[in-house]
């Protein structure tokens, strides 16, 4: 598995479970009927942030992940990051080495942290993916999710020391 | 004191003590060196944000807060806010009144709740107040701002159920 920055020409081959992931509204906090166009905007960042996918020897996108800036100003060494793993391929260790990329960048970017804003706390394979890469839950926005199957549950706030 | 929607022609009014409040660095993760275009730009919001002034019987603008949606999609039901009293008006109530002002207009707007993202823990004003107005903390980003004068401080994310 190779990760790499996103080019204009893989939006084509993230979208697909990118629009699969959003609509089906259990994981992230996107209008489940984004467009095309909106998810291209919010989802491929210019610098300050990055894009970048993680590519199959024969290179099939598996998943992609963006990393940014969390806030600005006197909080701006703070970092984010987001995680899409195309359904088809998760089990694979996509997620992790995603999510290992995302830190090493924050670090060698200069951030002293990264902090995930929005993880649905029924979303356990992730909440346990960003454990074992070393967040912590900082606190748990009461009912700050309506998941379609299981109503109003809590959005945990993590960080991570870099 | 008055409360009501900002007009573009308050913008000048508003100005100089936002500008003063981003300059100092002590309390919002906004860049310091802020361009007017920039500020008027992230703090004059249209639907579905709100954005208002306080005003005096002479009609002196005292303080500005901007509402807004937090989170979009399936935790587009948590509602945001940001507040800047101008300092020579501090200790008059401004910023109760437009915290109060916000919490009604987001329990009008059908929001389930309101979280502040970034409430600089040293600014031990603004922290009490919002407890006096039913916020806990829910987490705090530890060293998650850069404080000009005590250094690296922590961020609380505040919340309250509405």
């Amino acid at each position: 598995m190779l990760i790499r920055e996103a080019t204009p020409g893989d939006w084509p081959a993230i979208w697909p479970f990118l629009h699969r992931i959003v609509a089906a509204g259990e994981t992230y906090t996107w209008p489940r009927d984004v467009s095309e166009e909106q998810a291209r905007e919010m989802w491929c960042l210019e610098p300050p942030g990055r894009t970048v996918v993680a590519v199959d020897d024969d290179g099939t996108v598996l998943g992609s992940a963006k990393m940014n800036p969390n806030h600005m100003g006197p909080a701006s060494h703070i970092s984010s990051a987001s995680f899409m793993v195309a359904p088809e391929h998760a089990g694979r260790g996509v997620g992790r080495a995603l999510g290992e990329y995302a830190l090493n960048w924050a670090r060698t970017e200069g951030y002293r942290a990264m902090q995930f804003n929005a993880v649905v706390e029924t979303n356990t394979r992730a909440v346990a993916l960003w454990r074992s890469l070393g967040f912590e839950v900082l606190g748990t926005l009461p009912e700050g999710f309506h998941h379609p199957v299981k109503g109003y549950v809590g959005l945990h706030i993590m960080h991570r020391r870099l």
